[in-house]
Protein backbone atom coordinates (compact mmCIF):
# COMPACT_ATOMS: atom_id res chain seq x y z
CA UNK A 1 0.00 0.00 0.00
CA UNK A 2 0.62 3.44 -0.42
CA UNK A 3 1.11 6.33 1.68
CA UNK A 4 -0.92 8.08 -0.11
CA UNK A 5 -3.67 5.09 -0.18
CA UNK A 6 -3.31 5.16 2.92
CA UNK A 7 -4.50 8.94 3.74
CA UNK A 8 -7.06 8.59 1.14
CA UNK A 9 -8.59 5.76 3.62
CA UNK A 10 -8.45 8.45 6.55
CA UNK A 11 -10.17 10.73 4.45
CA UNK A 12 -13.04 7.98 3.23
CA UNK A 13 -13.60 6.78 6.59
CA UNK A 14 -12.79 9.86 8.84
CA UNK A 15 -10.76 7.71 10.96
CA UNK A 16 -7.50 7.14 12.00
CA UNK A 17 -8.10 4.22 14.42
CA UNK A 18 -5.68 1.58 14.39
CA UNK A 19 -7.24 -2.24 15.79
CA UNK A 20 -4.47 -3.62 17.96
CA UNK A 21 -4.83 -7.13 17.83
CA UNK A 22 -3.24 -8.52 20.43
CA UNK A 23 -5.21 -11.81 21.52
CA UNK A 24 -4.61 -13.70 24.91
CA UNK A 25 -6.70 -17.02 25.24
CA UNK A 26 -6.96 -16.12 29.19
CA UNK A 27 -8.68 -12.75 27.86
CA UNK A 28 -11.33 -13.73 24.98
CA UNK A 29 -14.66 -15.15 25.75
CA UNK A 30 -15.10 -18.73 26.94
CA UNK A 31 -16.75 -19.63 24.25
CA UNK A 32 -14.76 -19.03 21.61
CA UNK A 33 -12.03 -21.78 23.17
CA UNK A 34 -14.50 -24.64 21.93
CA UNK A 35 -13.64 -23.44 18.44
CA UNK A 36 -10.46 -25.06 16.43
CA UNK A 37 -8.62 -22.11 16.45
CA UNK A 38 -9.94 -19.47 18.88
CA UNK A 39 -7.53 -16.66 18.03
CA UNK A 40 -8.33 -16.48 14.41
CA UNK A 41 -11.95 -16.63 15.58
CA UNK A 42 -11.84 -14.11 17.80
CA UNK A 43 -9.53 -11.78 15.37
CA UNK A 44 -12.49 -12.61 12.39
CA UNK A 45 -15.34 -11.32 14.63
CA UNK A 46 -13.56 -8.24 15.77
CA UNK A 47 -12.29 -7.51 11.84
CA UNK A 48 -16.36 -7.93 10.71
CA UNK A 49 -17.58 -5.91 13.20
CA UNK A 50 -15.23 -3.18 12.90
CA UNK A 51 -13.48 -2.83 9.56
CA UNK A 52 -15.58 0.25 8.67
CA UNK A 53 -14.22 2.86 11.26
CA UNK A 54 -10.60 1.59 11.64
CA UNK A 55 -7.80 2.21 8.78
CA UNK A 56 -5.49 -0.62 9.94
CA UNK A 57 -5.10 -3.77 12.17
CA UNK A 58 -2.04 -4.71 14.04
CA UNK A 59 -1.29 -8.07 15.34
CA UNK A 60 1.97 -7.94 18.09
CA UNK A 61 3.64 -10.90 17.03
CA UNK A 62 4.64 -11.83 20.60
CA UNK A 63 0.46 -12.92 21.17
CA UNK A 64 0.97 -15.32 18.81
CA UNK A 65 4.37 -17.02 19.01
CA UNK A 66 3.60 -17.69 22.78
CA UNK A 67 1.06 -20.31 21.39
CA UNK A 68 3.90 -21.91 18.74
CA UNK A 69 2.84 -23.37 15.71
CA UNK A 70 -0.52 -22.86 15.96
CA UNK A 71 0.15 -19.25 16.94
CA UNK A 72 1.78 -18.47 13.65
CA UNK A 73 -0.90 -20.32 11.99
CA UNK A 74 -3.51 -18.36 13.36
CA UNK A 75 -1.62 -14.94 12.22
CA UNK A 76 -0.66 -16.38 8.99
CA UNK A 77 -5.03 -16.80 8.53
CA UNK A 78 -5.91 -13.59 10.41
CA UNK A 79 -3.52 -11.90 8.52
CA UNK A 80 -5.05 -13.18 4.31
CA UNK A 81 -8.28 -12.79 6.28
CA UNK A 82 -7.84 -8.88 6.29
CA UNK A 83 -5.69 -8.95 2.84
CA UNK A 84 -8.65 -10.83 1.14
CA UNK A 85 -11.78 -9.04 2.93
CA UNK A 86 -10.14 -5.66 3.33
CA UNK A 87 -7.22 -5.39 0.77
CA UNK A 88 -7.60 -1.33 1.87
CA UNK A 89 -6.73 -1.39 5.65
CA UNK A 90 -3.36 -0.62 6.58
CA UNK A 91 -1.62 -3.81 7.99
CA UNK A 92 0.41 -3.57 10.86
CA UNK A 93 3.15 -6.18 11.60
CA UNK A 94 3.95 -5.21 15.53
CA UNK A 95 7.32 -7.20 15.65
CA UNK A 96 10.06 -4.70 16.89
CA UNK A 97 12.26 -6.92 14.75
CA UNK A 98 16.14 -5.95 14.01
CA UNK A 99 19.05 -7.33 13.58
CA UNK A 100 22.86 -7.15 11.30
CA UNK A 101 21.66 -6.62 7.70
CA UNK A 102 21.41 -10.34 6.12
CA UNK A 103 19.54 -11.18 9.05
CA UNK A 104 17.01 -8.01 8.97
CA UNK A 105 16.80 -9.23 5.14
CA UNK A 106 14.73 -12.39 6.24
CA UNK A 107 13.02 -10.54 8.55
CA UNK A 108 11.74 -8.18 5.72
CA UNK A 109 11.16 -10.96 3.77
CA UNK A 110 9.09 -13.01 6.60
CA UNK A 111 6.23 -10.00 7.14
CA UNK A 112 6.67 -8.53 3.75
CA UNK A 113 6.39 -11.33 1.37
CA UNK A 114 5.81 -14.73 3.40
CA UNK A 115 2.75 -13.16 5.22
CA UNK A 116 2.40 -9.86 3.13
CA UNK A 117 2.00 -7.15 5.54
CA UNK A 118 2.01 -3.81 4.23
CA UNK A 119 4.76 -2.38 7.54
CA UNK A 120 6.41 -3.93 10.46
CA UNK A 121 7.84 -2.20 13.40
CA UNK A 122 11.25 -1.98 14.07
CA UNK A 123 14.08 -1.48 16.98
CA UNK A 124 16.48 0.93 16.12
CA UNK A 125 19.30 0.08 18.38
CA UNK A 126 21.27 -1.87 15.95
CA UNK A 127 21.44 1.26 13.53
CA UNK A 128 21.85 2.21 9.81
CA UNK A 129 22.40 -1.53 8.42
CA UNK A 130 19.51 -2.90 10.53
CA UNK A 131 16.73 -1.10 9.48
CA UNK A 132 18.64 -0.57 5.78
CA UNK A 133 16.71 -3.89 4.12
CA UNK A 134 13.23 -3.36 5.58
CA UNK A 135 13.48 0.04 3.69
CA UNK A 136 13.86 -1.57 0.49
CA UNK A 137 10.39 -2.94 -0.02
CA UNK A 138 8.57 -0.88 -2.66
CA UNK A 139 5.13 0.13 -0.83
CA UNK A 140 6.18 -1.38 2.44
CA UNK A 141 6.37 0.79 5.38
CA UNK A 142 9.27 0.38 8.54
CA UNK A 143 7.58 1.39 11.72
CA UNK A 144 10.83 2.97 14.17
CA UNK A 145 10.67 2.86 17.68
CA UNK A 146 11.62 6.13 18.51
CA UNK A 147 9.43 7.27 22.32
CA UNK A 148 7.61 4.33 23.04
CA UNK A 149 4.50 4.72 25.83
CA UNK A 150 5.97 2.56 28.59
CA UNK A 151 8.00 3.57 31.69
CA UNK A 152 10.98 1.94 30.76
CA UNK A 153 10.95 4.52 27.69
CA UNK A 154 12.83 6.82 30.28
CA UNK A 155 15.77 4.41 30.90
CA UNK A 156 17.33 5.34 27.57
CA UNK A 157 15.56 6.80 24.99
CA UNK A 158 15.38 10.47 26.94
CA UNK A 159 19.27 9.84 27.75
CA UNK A 160 21.02 13.39 27.19
CA UNK A 161 22.88 12.84 23.93
CA UNK A 162 25.83 15.37 23.03
CA UNK A 163 22.54 17.98 24.47
CA UNK A 164 19.78 16.40 22.53
CA UNK A 165 17.68 13.14 23.70
CA UNK A 166 18.75 9.76 22.24
CA UNK A 167 15.06 9.67 20.50
CA UNK A 168 15.69 12.88 18.51
CA UNK A 169 19.12 11.66 17.50
CA UNK A 170 17.19 8.40 16.38
CA UNK A 171 14.61 10.14 14.27
CA UNK A 172 17.06 12.48 12.61
CA UNK A 173 19.53 9.92 11.88
CA UNK A 174 16.89 7.89 10.41
CA UNK A 175 16.05 10.28 7.61
CA UNK A 176 19.41 10.04 6.31
CA UNK A 177 19.21 6.32 5.44
CA UNK A 178 18.48 4.98 2.01
CA UNK A 179 14.69 5.15 1.20
CA UNK A 180 13.88 6.57 4.72
CA UNK A 181 10.81 7.74 2.84
CA UNK A 182 9.55 4.78 3.66
CA UNK A 183 9.79 5.36 7.57
CA UNK A 184 7.20 5.62 10.15
CA UNK A 185 7.59 5.93 13.63
CA UNK A 186 6.13 4.62 17.17
CA UNK A 187 5.81 8.02 19.27
CA UNK A 188 3.78 7.01 22.53
CA UNK A 189 0.48 8.61 23.41
CA UNK A 190 1.41 9.15 27.20
CA UNK A 191 4.18 11.85 26.11
CA UNK A 192 1.66 14.03 24.27
CA UNK A 193 3.76 17.60 24.62
CA UNK A 194 6.62 15.01 22.87
CA UNK A 195 5.22 15.75 19.38
CA UNK A 196 5.46 19.29 18.82
CA UNK A 197 9.39 18.49 19.13
CA UNK A 198 8.62 15.41 16.80
CA UNK A 199 6.87 17.40 15.00
CA UNK A 200 10.27 19.56 14.04
CA UNK A 201 12.86 16.86 13.30
CA UNK A 202 9.90 14.85 11.30
CA UNK A 203 7.39 16.87 9.77
CA UNK A 204 5.86 14.55 6.85
CA UNK A 205 5.95 10.75 8.40
CA UNK A 206 3.08 8.97 10.09
CA UNK A 207 3.18 8.23 13.26
CA UNK A 208 1.96 4.98 14.89
CA UNK A 209 0.55 5.82 18.97
CA UNK A 210 -0.27 3.37 21.18
CA UNK A 211 -0.89 4.32 24.74
CA UNK A 212 -4.21 5.98 24.49
CA UNK A 213 -7.16 4.94 26.96
CA UNK A 214 -5.43 2.09 29.15
CA UNK A 215 -2.04 3.37 29.18
CA UNK A 216 -3.64 6.98 29.84
CA UNK A 217 -3.00 8.76 26.66
CA UNK A 218 -5.14 11.43 25.90
CA UNK A 219 -6.36 11.54 22.10
CA UNK A 220 -7.39 15.09 21.26
CA UNK A 221 -3.62 16.05 23.38
CA UNK A 222 -1.85 13.91 20.83
CA UNK A 223 -3.69 15.96 17.64
CA UNK A 224 -3.36 19.18 18.76
CA UNK A 225 0.65 18.59 19.04
CA UNK A 226 0.95 15.91 16.79
CA UNK A 227 -1.06 15.72 13.15
CA UNK A 228 -0.43 17.25 10.24
CA UNK A 229 -1.81 18.09 6.92
CA UNK A 230 -1.86 14.51 5.72
CA UNK A 231 -3.66 13.65 10.10
CA UNK A 232 -0.37 11.42 9.93
CA UNK A 233 -1.47 9.75 12.84
CA UNK A 234 -2.20 6.17 13.65
CA UNK A 235 -4.16 6.25 16.87
CA UNK A 236 -3.74 2.51 17.79
CA UNK A 237 -6.18 0.79 20.60
CA UNK A 238 -5.89 -2.66 21.96
CA UNK A 239 -7.43 -3.83 24.91
CA UNK A 240 -9.97 -0.80 25.29
CA UNK A 241 -11.80 -2.17 22.20
CA UNK A 242 -11.26 -5.59 21.89
CA UNK A 243 -11.46 -6.99 25.19
CA UNK A 244 -14.35 -4.48 26.51
CA UNK A 245 -16.62 -7.41 27.10
CA UNK A 246 -15.70 -10.95 27.80
CA UNK A 247 -19.01 -12.35 26.49
CA UNK A 248 -20.87 -13.58 23.66
CA UNK A 249 -21.59 -9.88 23.11
CA UNK A 250 -17.66 -9.05 22.26
CA UNK A 251 -17.95 -8.03 19.02
CA UNK A 252 -20.55 -5.90 19.19
CA UNK A 253 -19.26 -3.98 22.29
CA UNK A 254 -15.90 -3.85 20.59
CA UNK A 255 -17.85 -2.10 17.67
CA UNK A 256 -19.10 0.52 19.71
CA UNK A 257 -15.91 1.26 21.35
CA UNK A 258 -14.26 1.53 18.02
CA UNK A 259 -17.17 3.63 16.85
CA UNK A 260 -16.64 6.28 19.97
CA UNK A 261 -12.81 6.66 19.03
CA UNK A 262 -13.91 7.03 15.32
CA UNK A 263 -16.67 9.68 16.35
CA UNK A 264 -14.44 11.52 18.16
CA UNK A 265 -11.64 11.25 15.45
CA UNK A 266 -14.35 12.67 12.97
CA UNK A 267 -15.00 15.75 15.11
CA UNK A 268 -11.28 16.67 15.11
CA UNK A 269 -10.53 16.18 11.61
CA UNK A 270 -13.44 17.89 10.54
CA UNK A 271 -12.66 20.88 12.98
CA UNK A 272 -8.95 20.95 11.44
CA UNK A 273 -9.62 20.33 8.24
CA UNK A 274 -13.05 22.11 8.11
CA UNK A 275 -14.24 19.37 6.38
CA UNK B 1 20.48 -24.46 32.74
CA UNK B 2 22.12 -22.95 35.53
CA UNK B 3 25.54 -21.06 34.40
CA UNK B 4 27.07 -23.41 36.57
CA UNK B 5 25.75 -25.80 34.81
CA UNK B 6 27.47 -23.94 31.21
CA UNK B 7 30.68 -23.30 33.06
CA UNK B 8 31.24 -27.24 33.54
CA UNK B 9 30.55 -28.02 30.16
CA UNK B 10 32.86 -25.06 28.81
CA UNK B 11 35.26 -27.31 31.52
CA UNK B 12 34.53 -30.68 30.11
CA UNK B 13 34.89 -29.57 26.34
CA UNK B 14 37.29 -27.25 26.88
CA UNK B 15 35.47 -25.42 24.46
CA UNK B 16 33.33 -22.25 24.39
CA UNK B 17 32.41 -22.27 21.16
CA UNK B 18 28.63 -21.30 19.59
CA UNK B 19 27.46 -22.74 16.32
CA UNK B 20 24.84 -20.42 15.21
CA UNK B 21 22.32 -22.22 12.76
CA UNK B 22 21.38 -19.89 10.34
CA UNK B 23 19.96 -21.68 8.13
CA UNK B 24 19.20 -20.08 4.16
CA UNK B 25 17.77 -22.38 1.75
CA UNK B 26 19.64 -20.81 -1.25
CA UNK B 27 23.07 -21.70 0.85
CA UNK B 28 22.68 -25.37 1.78
CA UNK B 29 23.85 -27.95 0.06
CA UNK B 30 21.46 -28.73 -2.95
CA UNK B 31 21.05 -32.59 -2.32
CA UNK B 32 18.77 -31.45 0.96
CA UNK B 33 16.40 -29.29 -0.96
CA UNK B 34 14.76 -32.91 -1.74
CA UNK B 35 13.93 -34.04 1.86
CA UNK B 36 11.09 -32.90 3.36
CA UNK B 37 12.46 -30.59 5.70
CA UNK B 38 15.45 -29.64 4.34
CA UNK B 39 16.45 -27.38 7.54
CA UNK B 40 15.83 -29.62 9.92
CA UNK B 41 17.75 -32.27 8.15
CA UNK B 42 20.38 -29.48 7.83
CA UNK B 43 20.00 -28.71 11.49
CA UNK B 44 20.10 -32.47 12.05
CA UNK B 45 23.41 -33.83 10.66
CA UNK B 46 25.41 -30.29 11.57
CA UNK B 47 24.44 -31.01 15.35
CA UNK B 48 25.32 -34.95 15.02
CA UNK B 49 28.70 -33.75 13.50
CA UNK B 50 29.91 -30.69 16.22
CA UNK B 51 27.62 -31.55 19.55
CA UNK B 52 30.97 -32.49 21.26
CA UNK B 53 33.21 -29.96 19.95
CA UNK B 54 30.15 -26.72 20.99
CA UNK B 55 28.55 -25.65 24.77
CA UNK B 56 26.22 -24.02 22.43
CA UNK B 57 23.58 -23.67 19.27
CA UNK B 58 22.32 -20.69 18.16
CA UNK B 59 19.10 -20.32 15.51
CA UNK B 60 18.36 -16.82 14.39
CA UNK B 61 14.64 -17.15 14.38
CA UNK B 62 14.64 -14.82 11.40
CA UNK B 63 15.89 -17.07 9.25
CA UNK B 64 12.98 -19.70 10.16
CA UNK B 65 10.05 -16.75 10.34
CA UNK B 66 11.10 -16.36 6.73
CA UNK B 67 9.58 -19.81 5.52
CA UNK B 68 6.85 -18.67 7.97
CA UNK B 69 4.84 -21.79 9.50
CA UNK B 70 7.40 -24.32 7.60
CA UNK B 71 10.10 -22.64 9.07
CA UNK B 72 8.91 -22.26 12.61
CA UNK B 73 8.01 -26.09 12.82
CA UNK B 74 11.76 -26.69 11.50
CA UNK B 75 12.39 -24.12 14.40
CA UNK B 76 11.03 -26.57 16.82
CA UNK B 77 12.30 -29.47 15.59
CA UNK B 78 15.79 -28.18 16.18
CA UNK B 79 15.51 -27.28 19.60
CA UNK B 80 13.59 -30.69 20.41
CA UNK B 81 16.17 -32.43 18.76
CA UNK B 82 19.08 -31.00 20.39
CA UNK B 83 16.59 -31.04 24.14
CA UNK B 84 16.45 -34.61 23.71
CA UNK B 85 20.00 -35.90 22.91
CA UNK B 86 22.08 -33.32 24.30
CA UNK B 87 20.57 -31.65 27.07
CA UNK B 88 24.10 -30.14 28.11
CA UNK B 89 23.96 -28.07 25.21
CA UNK B 90 23.36 -24.27 26.02
CA UNK B 91 20.27 -23.15 23.45
CA UNK B 92 19.82 -19.76 22.53
CA UNK B 93 16.93 -18.54 20.84
CA UNK B 94 18.37 -15.45 18.84
CA UNK B 95 15.00 -13.26 18.28
CA UNK B 96 16.28 -9.95 19.78
CA UNK B 97 12.95 -9.35 21.33
CA UNK B 98 11.53 -6.68 23.29
CA UNK B 99 8.02 -4.77 24.45
CA UNK B 100 5.61 -3.57 26.64
CA UNK B 101 5.50 -5.45 29.98
CA UNK B 102 2.76 -7.94 29.13
CA UNK B 103 3.75 -8.64 25.44
CA UNK B 104 7.43 -9.19 26.49
CA UNK B 105 6.25 -11.55 29.18
CA UNK B 106 4.26 -13.37 26.03
CA UNK B 107 7.59 -13.21 24.14
CA UNK B 108 9.46 -15.21 27.52
CA UNK B 109 6.98 -17.81 27.11
CA UNK B 110 7.12 -18.75 23.36
CA UNK B 111 11.06 -19.18 23.93
CA UNK B 112 11.59 -20.43 27.18
CA UNK B 113 7.75 -22.37 27.67
CA UNK B 114 6.61 -23.44 24.36
CA UNK B 115 10.10 -24.11 23.04
CA UNK B 116 11.98 -24.18 25.69
CA UNK B 117 15.00 -22.50 25.08
CA UNK B 118 17.92 -21.79 27.80
CA UNK B 119 18.13 -18.29 26.78
CA UNK B 120 16.80 -15.72 24.38
CA UNK B 121 18.88 -12.27 23.31
CA UNK B 122 16.70 -9.19 23.44
CA UNK B 123 16.79 -5.71 22.59
CA UNK B 124 17.19 -3.01 25.19
CA UNK B 125 15.88 0.21 23.71
CA UNK B 126 12.69 0.17 25.48
CA UNK B 127 14.01 -0.08 28.93
CA UNK B 128 13.60 -2.03 32.10
CA UNK B 129 10.15 -3.05 31.95
CA UNK B 130 10.65 -4.38 28.42
CA UNK B 131 13.30 -7.11 29.87
CA UNK B 132 12.57 -7.93 33.39
CA UNK B 133 9.77 -10.47 32.32
CA UNK B 134 12.37 -12.20 30.80
CA UNK B 135 14.49 -12.57 33.63
CA UNK B 136 11.83 -13.48 35.79
CA UNK B 137 12.48 -17.27 34.66
CA UNK B 138 14.48 -19.33 36.78
CA UNK B 139 17.72 -20.74 35.39
CA UNK B 140 16.70 -19.00 32.19
CA UNK B 141 18.88 -16.48 30.66
CA UNK B 142 18.49 -13.07 28.59
CA UNK B 143 21.45 -12.01 26.57
CA UNK B 144 21.19 -8.25 25.89
CA UNK B 145 22.47 -6.63 22.96
CA UNK B 146 24.98 -4.16 24.08
CA UNK B 147 27.60 -3.81 21.45
CA UNK B 148 26.56 -5.06 18.31
CA UNK B 149 29.06 -6.64 15.68
CA UNK B 150 27.92 -4.86 12.77
CA UNK B 151 28.63 -1.24 10.84
CA UNK B 152 25.17 0.07 12.64
CA UNK B 153 26.71 -0.24 15.98
CA UNK B 154 28.47 3.03 15.44
CA UNK B 155 25.09 4.90 15.13
CA UNK B 156 23.72 4.98 18.89
CA UNK B 157 25.24 2.33 20.73
CA UNK B 158 29.03 4.63 21.10
CA UNK B 159 27.14 7.97 21.47
CA UNK B 160 28.04 9.88 24.28
CA UNK B 161 25.34 9.61 26.81
CA UNK B 162 26.39 12.53 29.82
CA UNK B 163 30.66 11.53 28.96
CA UNK B 164 29.67 7.82 28.73
CA UNK B 165 28.95 5.78 25.40
CA UNK B 166 25.21 4.42 25.62
CA UNK B 167 26.25 1.17 25.27
CA UNK B 168 28.47 1.10 28.90
CA UNK B 169 25.41 3.32 29.96
CA UNK B 170 22.76 -0.05 28.41
CA UNK B 171 25.17 -2.13 30.71
CA UNK B 172 25.64 0.01 34.22
CA UNK B 173 21.25 0.51 34.06
CA UNK B 174 20.69 -3.10 33.31
CA UNK B 175 22.43 -4.37 36.37
CA UNK B 176 20.00 -2.36 38.84
CA UNK B 177 17.43 -4.81 36.98
CA UNK B 178 14.86 -7.35 39.14
CA UNK B 179 17.29 -10.63 38.76
CA UNK B 180 20.00 -9.15 37.04
CA UNK B 181 22.18 -11.84 37.51
CA UNK B 182 20.20 -14.13 34.59
CA UNK B 183 21.37 -11.43 32.18
CA UNK B 184 24.39 -11.73 29.60
CA UNK B 185 25.33 -9.37 26.94
CA UNK B 186 26.01 -9.64 23.03
CA UNK B 187 29.62 -8.01 22.29
CA UNK B 188 30.93 -7.92 18.99
CA UNK B 189 34.31 -9.44 18.29
CA UNK B 190 35.02 -6.54 15.92
CA UNK B 191 35.36 -4.20 18.57
CA UNK B 192 38.18 -6.39 20.83
CA UNK B 193 39.16 -3.43 22.29
CA UNK B 194 36.58 -2.31 23.89
CA UNK B 195 36.36 -5.65 26.29
CA UNK B 196 38.59 -3.87 28.49
CA UNK B 197 36.21 -0.86 29.84
CA UNK B 198 32.88 -3.89 29.71
CA UNK B 199 34.65 -6.13 31.62
CA UNK B 200 35.06 -3.21 34.32
CA UNK B 201 31.35 -2.51 34.38
CA UNK B 202 30.09 -6.77 34.51
CA UNK B 203 33.01 -8.44 35.43
CA UNK B 204 31.08 -11.48 35.96
CA UNK B 205 28.91 -11.91 33.25
CA UNK B 206 28.60 -14.35 30.85
CA UNK B 207 29.20 -12.47 26.80
CA UNK B 208 27.76 -13.72 23.58
CA UNK B 209 30.39 -12.48 21.04
CA UNK B 210 29.42 -12.67 17.32
CA UNK B 211 31.72 -11.71 14.44
CA UNK B 212 34.70 -13.87 15.04
CA UNK B 213 35.70 -15.11 11.28
CA UNK B 214 33.57 -14.05 8.95
CA UNK B 215 33.14 -10.53 10.29
CA UNK B 216 36.97 -9.76 11.02
CA UNK B 217 37.03 -10.29 14.79
CA UNK B 218 40.27 -12.11 16.15
CA UNK B 219 39.58 -15.08 19.00
CA UNK B 220 42.66 -14.50 20.67
CA UNK B 221 42.13 -10.54 21.31
CA UNK B 222 38.76 -10.74 22.55
CA UNK B 223 39.75 -13.53 25.00
CA UNK B 224 43.14 -11.61 26.10
CA UNK B 225 41.01 -8.83 26.83
CA UNK B 226 36.97 -10.20 27.54
CA UNK B 227 37.80 -13.46 29.64
CA UNK B 228 37.01 -13.89 32.71
CA UNK B 229 37.87 -16.38 36.17
CA UNK B 230 35.01 -18.88 34.37
CA UNK B 231 35.66 -17.97 30.78
CA UNK B 232 32.69 -15.76 30.83
CA UNK B 233 32.65 -16.08 26.79
CA UNK B 234 30.34 -17.64 24.48
CA UNK B 235 32.02 -17.13 20.62
CA UNK B 236 29.84 -17.59 18.19
CA UNK B 237 30.17 -18.87 14.77
CA UNK B 238 27.81 -19.26 12.23
CA UNK B 239 28.59 -19.23 8.25
CA UNK B 240 32.44 -19.79 9.13
CA UNK B 241 30.90 -23.66 9.99
CA UNK B 242 27.85 -24.70 9.01
CA UNK B 243 28.38 -23.18 5.30
CA UNK B 244 32.27 -24.30 5.39
CA UNK B 245 31.19 -26.60 2.38
CA UNK B 246 27.92 -26.97 0.59
CA UNK B 247 28.49 -30.43 -0.83
CA UNK B 248 27.82 -33.60 0.30
CA UNK B 249 30.49 -33.68 3.11
CA UNK B 250 28.80 -30.44 4.70
CA UNK B 251 28.63 -31.82 8.13
CA UNK B 252 32.21 -33.15 7.50
CA UNK B 253 33.50 -29.81 6.97
CA UNK B 254 31.98 -28.32 9.39
CA UNK B 255 33.30 -30.64 12.02
CA UNK B 256 36.74 -29.76 10.96
CA UNK B 257 35.83 -25.77 11.12
CA UNK B 258 34.18 -26.36 14.49
CA UNK B 259 37.51 -28.68 15.82
CA UNK B 260 39.96 -25.84 14.63
CA UNK B 261 38.09 -23.53 16.78
CA UNK B 262 37.71 -25.73 19.70
CA UNK B 263 41.22 -26.41 19.44
CA UNK B 264 42.09 -22.92 19.95
CA UNK B 265 40.11 -22.75 22.18
CA UNK B 266 41.60 -25.25 24.70
CA UNK B 267 44.78 -23.94 23.81
CA UNK B 268 43.65 -20.54 25.43
CA UNK B 269 42.09 -22.43 28.47
CA UNK B 270 45.30 -24.10 29.10
CA UNK B 271 47.68 -21.27 28.67
CA UNK B 272 44.89 -19.24 30.75
CA UNK B 273 43.70 -21.75 33.73
CA UNK B 274 47.09 -23.50 33.46
CA UNK B 275 45.43 -26.92 32.95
Amino acid sequence: MTTQQLIDQIKIKKSFLCVGLDVDLNKIPKHLLELEDPIFEFNKAIIDATHDLTVSYKPNTAFYEAYGIKGWISLQKTINYINEKHPEIFTIADAKRGDIGNTSSMYAKAFFEDLSFDSVTVAPYMGKDSVEPFLAFENKHTIMLALTSNEGAFDFQTLNVDGKELYKQVLGTSKTWKNSENLMYVVGATKAEYFTEIRKIVPHSFLLVPGVGAQGGSLSEVCKYGMNDNVGLLINSSRGIIYASNGTDFAEVARAEALKMQQEMEEIISLKFKV
